[in-house]
């Protein structure tokens, strides 16, 4: 195997053990919540660490592998997709951060009524960040494509959660209630961004693994 | 001027237009909110196809420029932070598209209260847009600079615009006044999120400009 490819394999290994940790962080909010596993705030703090280091490592070895190799056609296009690919990796780890906060809140008190549908919505977020990360694995673009499809379900969910927690609001003038049902939109809204950086992630393989820029499908056809 | 220094203008040119887009966008979204005026609802969609539009293309000439260019050190630090800076405004144009739709169901009912801190956020958000573009067209890494420093005082102003409508709530049990409450709470996260991608373009500009790269300063130091 010519070094180049070694290096292309490494720089594909290090983004799947990335999402990895990101993976990791996204199961440790949930405990967070659901469990009400206090301590889980530590853990996604420690990998929010990792993967920030990861984040830099990786994009700069991306500008080495442009500036030494000079790829182009599918090398290239696997180069730039992999920088936006750790991009959104790193802000799924900042949304996992931001969720993580608000649970630390949300826990100091006792349960006060059932997550609603964000146990859900987190299940199916996590599958997204999942199935991305192995389309971009093993170049699977009809896995990709299915990941898109399940973000309308994700947005059909947060509104379910909105509304519902939104009479909840309606029912109860007790301010305690009031912060917990606004650190839960935040929350929905979180997860919700995790799901759109999988999308983001799916369009991404789908272009390099066909070349073909699936963004805004609607507006532009110059491809 | 050799060729490739006249395609690397026209990009820089390009994304300095695209970021005109989506400051005009930003700021029709004030006119809705403040104003009141309905019909920037229609506006901000068009802009948003124009951005969309754009960053394609955008991206399309980055390839092609390293691709045919086989550009090392500042020109392929140029061409990368370009890439990243266009995904940055197009998620920006996002939002702006976001606080639209919100904005329409808010001004379908007659003011209840003063939109709080919103526009005072708002404005630090538009400066902080305005300024991180031109650093980017002038290499200026001063300027780059102040922007991070901003993003802290739009921290504080979402934190005074939450603990605000959480107040507002607790006292009104009106499910019209929890509705406006909680579009209001979602606008100012759109605008914070505005202002966490101009904070991500400047990083973008200082490593462009120094080569350094200075996102999570206190996690790592490998360059």
């Amino acid at each position: 195997m010519r070094h180049f490819e070694i290096e292309m394999n490494d720089l594909k290994s290090r983004l799947v053990d990335m999402a990895g940790l990101v993976q990791k962080m996204i199961k440790e909010t949930i405990a967070q919540l659901v469990e009400r596993k206090e301590k889980s705030a530590a853990i996604i703090l420690g990998f929010e660490k990792e993967v920030n280091i990861e984040e830099i490592v990786i994009d700069d070895t991306c500008l080495k592998l442009i500036a030494l190799n000079q790829p182009v056609g599918a090398d290239l296009r696997f180069i730039t997709s992999a920088m936006r690919i750790n991009s959104d990796l790193e802000r799924m780890a900042d949304e996992a951060v931001n969720i993580s906060e608000k649970a630390s809140d949300l826990i100091k008190y006792p349960e006060l009524k059932p997550l609603i549908d964000i146990p859900k919505m987190a299940d199916i977020v996590t599958q997204m960040v999942k199935d991305c990360i192995e389309a971009f694995n093993t170049s699977d673009a009809h896995l990709a494509k299915s990941v898109l499809e399940k973000d309308d379900e994700v947005d059909d969910l947060r509104d379910v959660v909105l509304k519902d927690l939104k009479e909840y609001m309606v029912k109860s003038s007790d301010p305690e209630t009031i912060q917990r049902a606004v650190d839960l939109i935040i929350i929905a809204r979180s997860f919700e961004r995790i799901g759109d950086h999988a999308t983001n992630i799916s369009e991404d393989v789908i272009f390099m693994v066909h070349g073909k820029d699936i963004r805004h499908p609607r507006t532009v056809n110059c491809k």
